[in-house]
């Protein structure tokens, strides 16, 4: 699991004065990139992955003066050709401000089309799923 | 059915030289508000609908040479106190690049709660749903 | 001189309910990034242009229901390495919303630093500035 | 002088793989607003402060791998119905990102239109600035 500390900025929301729904796509972002990188980095070239996917369900509303979130990403699946993490948003206090699922899937970068995860990527992935347990 | 048509902007890409993922919803939100206001605007106060759920699965990347997109949003189901609705953005040449669906559900703007629809407000919605069988 | 139309989007707003101020920047850089294009286009690569500065007098707040704006930049000096140009955004009725002076910079894209002018960009640049008075 | 420590994120860059323009003025508007709160909070209402000009020189682009940047705030000048600050956006190692000059105006709420300062608003700034030498 990756945790990332991300501070809400007045950019980030807007004009019902709360946070954004598309703002809690990239709070997710900083969060799944940065697990990404830990995990695959050391095996791959995590510039070939992207997203396939997101759900999320938005559970309480986010201001200014929540200050920051806490943001975590830990896998919860690996396929043939795709890895789907689990992401959730808190606040300070630890409420729940929204739960997503997400996709993510390889890319060759000469095709420009997904391919199936190598030997190294799966490994390093399910070598997470099982350090999470 | 609603239909928006978004221009792209330069600073909907990111550093992949594509629009960025949390830019999606941005277009998804264009044209959700417009069948909202549409739909709901005669009978009600859409300003107390919020976001509950948003699940889009990304099909093509979108590129500034796409130069706009055609989104389009319409309801699928109608709840005791939600609304789901089914949204596609397209290339201009018709080429799907995101699917989504989406919940809103009606807020009492005194509590901060979420609440049933009312009898207007869920009436608007299924002569949606009928007129768009 | 160019104009471009621009759509003003929900998220372009901030919690005081008008258009935030860096998203002005983002107005301005549509139109001149087309003007670039447009004018210097044909004798180079425009991608090798750089922001060097701009300064922006807000005159009037933008709101969701002005719907759009007017954008349009036109060029008011040509240096030896830099062009500057005049901006402005207008709500459809023709109320100034903004003006601004923008600089910017050719760029080797081999050193990184900034080059001369060619002579090519910079005759293209005075007949643009000769045609607009 | 207030100043300000700002992660940059993956949408913060543009398709240049750097960060856009218009988001170093979100960077300047994080550490003013802070600015604006620590100074006038205590003597008046700062809800009632808007933005009337920004005039930035862009030095150094930003990536991602710039991590965060530090950015400071600090008053220049005080007039009848206006303050304007020095505001500077640096790397970890100190380098000059971009700096600016801002003017800031108090809004009755009322009429929505600017007032002049009143005498505790203009004494708390005028402290800051002599505190600042």
């Amino acid at each position: 699991m990756h945790e990332e500390r991300v501070r809400i900025r007045w950019r980030d929301l807007d004009a019902y004065g709360h946070v954004n729904n598309a703002v809690f796509l990239t709070y997710l972002e900083i969060c799944r990139d940065a697990w990404v990188q830990e995990v695959l980095g050391p095996v791959t070239d995590t510039w070939n992955f992207v997203l396939a996917r997101v759900a999320i369900d938005y559970r309480r509303e986010l201001r200014l003066d929540d200050d920051e979130v806490l943001v975590t990403c830990r896998p919860v699946r690996v396929g043939r050709s795709s890895i789907a993490t689990r992401e959730e948003i808190r606040t300070r206090d630890g409420a729940l401000a929204a739960e997503a699922e997400s996709v993510i899937v390889p890319r060759d970068p000469v095709t420009g089309r997904s391919r199936p995860l190598t030997e190294e990527e799966r490994a390093a992935v399910e070598a997470e799923l099982a350090s999470d347990r």
